[in-house]
């Protein structure tokens, strides 16, 4: 792999999408997503150009209005003139076509928008891989100028864990209602949120929901006072922890809006006077290595064992000649042969 | 590693698992789930006891009640003396503690049942890992005999690919009302469900959903249809496809659920009266292998690199001498070279 060695279509694309243009931003995202040979490329060239957005991550349950609040945060800093991009992993989303044809009507004008790119990602059927290309779609909007990219994912399972990979700042949209909410709550969401939103707050139950999530997350606030212990004492500036607000929003009419993204800047001014940004890009870059570490093992796993090897010691397991343990031991004994340590 | 190696007390734990001891079962699935050496070893000896049972998936989002579900499906099974285990991946189920008091309070006395047992999955923070070691508990659940086995899961993202890879059978629970629904069905749940029960079905709505899904469903009857064409002729008894029925529930006062498990009964002796038992269990023993296999080479490629060796490259690219992948790369070229091809 050799960063000159990319061809002259891709390097014009490359040109064009630092340049604006949004056409070439989409091509080249595309390229990226295939994790091509020339994706690897331009996330290599594209690279000293990133680390100046703020990346943010907006998580939740479907039904609990996520959509519509990321629409209406577009809306808002589109007023304020800020640039904004938006990554929808979440399968259920409009922002990726899973969604009404009213949402997808309601969101339409935003496509004409130059200052707005919204970009939906394919997220089922490429297990573990979801964070990875997700990471590498952020970082060419990161390069291109974007200051704020806004992560829309499914809060639930493994993309909880995920989304924390590769944002700066968690949003975990919660709507009005105890129960399940409150399961899901207990059940770990809330140790990656930075900030919770209640939204729907037009609904008479929001207050109630709030005071239950201000109780749960009292348990909660010993967390960033943890991880604080992680910074080095010198490049913490400010010692304060950040105690993770409880804010009401309805999208649908636009409330609590301008304020979310007010509080969302003063978590980035948190991290940035902490010293904790800096931890953050840290174990980004870190997941980041480690991720394409993986990816390429992984590559050379397939063309080391070739689909016989694979296929002959299904069939010993099936016949009950092995189990799967060791048949997979075998192989590994097999491909591993000759390999030193460094 | 060798089959013969077990310890002891670890095959002491075996024997009497085998023999029906609960508190055994309980110790070793701790030992299987935390994929000590010890878990490999009992998984390969037990191995030769498995492909028994009959695996079944239930998934769904949170609030379509799969849980109270599981429950009633549960006690249905005991009431005609089958012995059943459940399996919670699924973080707000309230068979991994993820519940209201209520909840718990209504299946403690399934506990105290010899027939029923009840195992609930760390699921959080083992990236790519659910499906792997659900395997293992369903595998052991398997070999010491209990005839069905059903696995919780939520619904979303990766999840829902996961489960078809343990399970025979996939229960898809929708709880009654359009929108975020049809989303999910339209977003492609739908194609891993073999049996669709739409729960609450006292509610108003719920003929509403039943003809919805049903709709979405004809669009979906090609699948099966497809996945036929990858069986050899002669192991296919009959060319029926699954036609995926659509069923109403009432989990909370138990109607429809004896109609469930026969629907269930049916989709198994349809797999193997058409020759898709074999391929099932075909695609389950590759994805175990080809899961040990990763496991393996992870756990390799961490004592291969070292810590130092990562952080001194996550260094080199916060400083911007190198770009993530050129890292990976690099890391890579030091692991793998000396590697030879079989």
């Amino acid at each position: 792999l050799k960063q000159d060695s990319l061809n002259v279509d891709c390097a014009h694309l490359m040109q064009n999408a630092l340049a604006g243009n949004r056409r070439a931003l989409a091509k080249l995202l595309t390229i990226v997503e295939n994790d091509e040979a020339d994706g690897q490329i331009v996330l290599a060239q594209l690279f000293s150009h990133t680390g100046q957005a703020h990346i943010v991550g907006i998580t939740g349950s479907p039904g609990s209005g996520k959509s519509t609040l990321v629409n209406s945060m577009v809306r808002e800093l589109r007023k304020n003139d800020v640039k904004v991009a938006v990554v929808a992993v979440d399968p259920t989303s409009p922002f990726s076509g899973g969604a009404l044809l009213g949402d997808r009507l309601r969101m339409r004008d935003l496509a004409t928008d130059s200052g707005v790119f919204i970009r939906s990602m394919a997220s089922r059927g490429d297990p573990g891989g979801v964070a990875h290309t997700t990471r590498g779609v952020v970082n060419v909007l990161d390069a291109v100028g974007f200051p704020i990219i806004l992560v829309e994912t499914v809060g639930a399972g493994q993309a909880q864990v995920e989304v924390a990979q590769v944002t700066h700042t968690v949003v975990l949209v919660e709507a009005p209602g105890m129960g399940d909410d409150i399961q899901a709550l207990k059940a770990g969401m809330m140790e990656i949120a930075d900030i919770v939103v209640v939204n729907k707050s037009d609904k008479p139950e929001a207050q109630r929901t709030v005071q239950a999530i201000r109780s749960v997350l009292m348990l909660h606030e010993q967390r960033m006072a943890d991880e604080m212990n992680d910074v080095s004492p010198e490049t913490i500036n400010s010692h304060k922890a950040w105690s993770i607000p409880v804010l009401m929003t309805s999208a649908i009419n636009g409330q609590g809006i301008p304020n979310l993204l007010k509080v969302m800047g003063e978590h980035q001014k948190y991290l940035l006077d902490s010293g904790l940004w800096q931890v953050v890009q840290r174990r980004h870059v870190r997941a980041e290595i480690e991720a394409w570490l993986q990816r390429k093992i992984q590559a050379w796993l397939q063309t080391q064992l070739g689909k016989q090897s694979l296929e002959a010691a299904v069939g010993l397991v099936l016949t009950g000649e092995q189990s799967p343990v060791s048949a997979a031991q075998d192989l590994f004994n097999k491909v591993i042969a000759g390999t030193k340590k460094i």
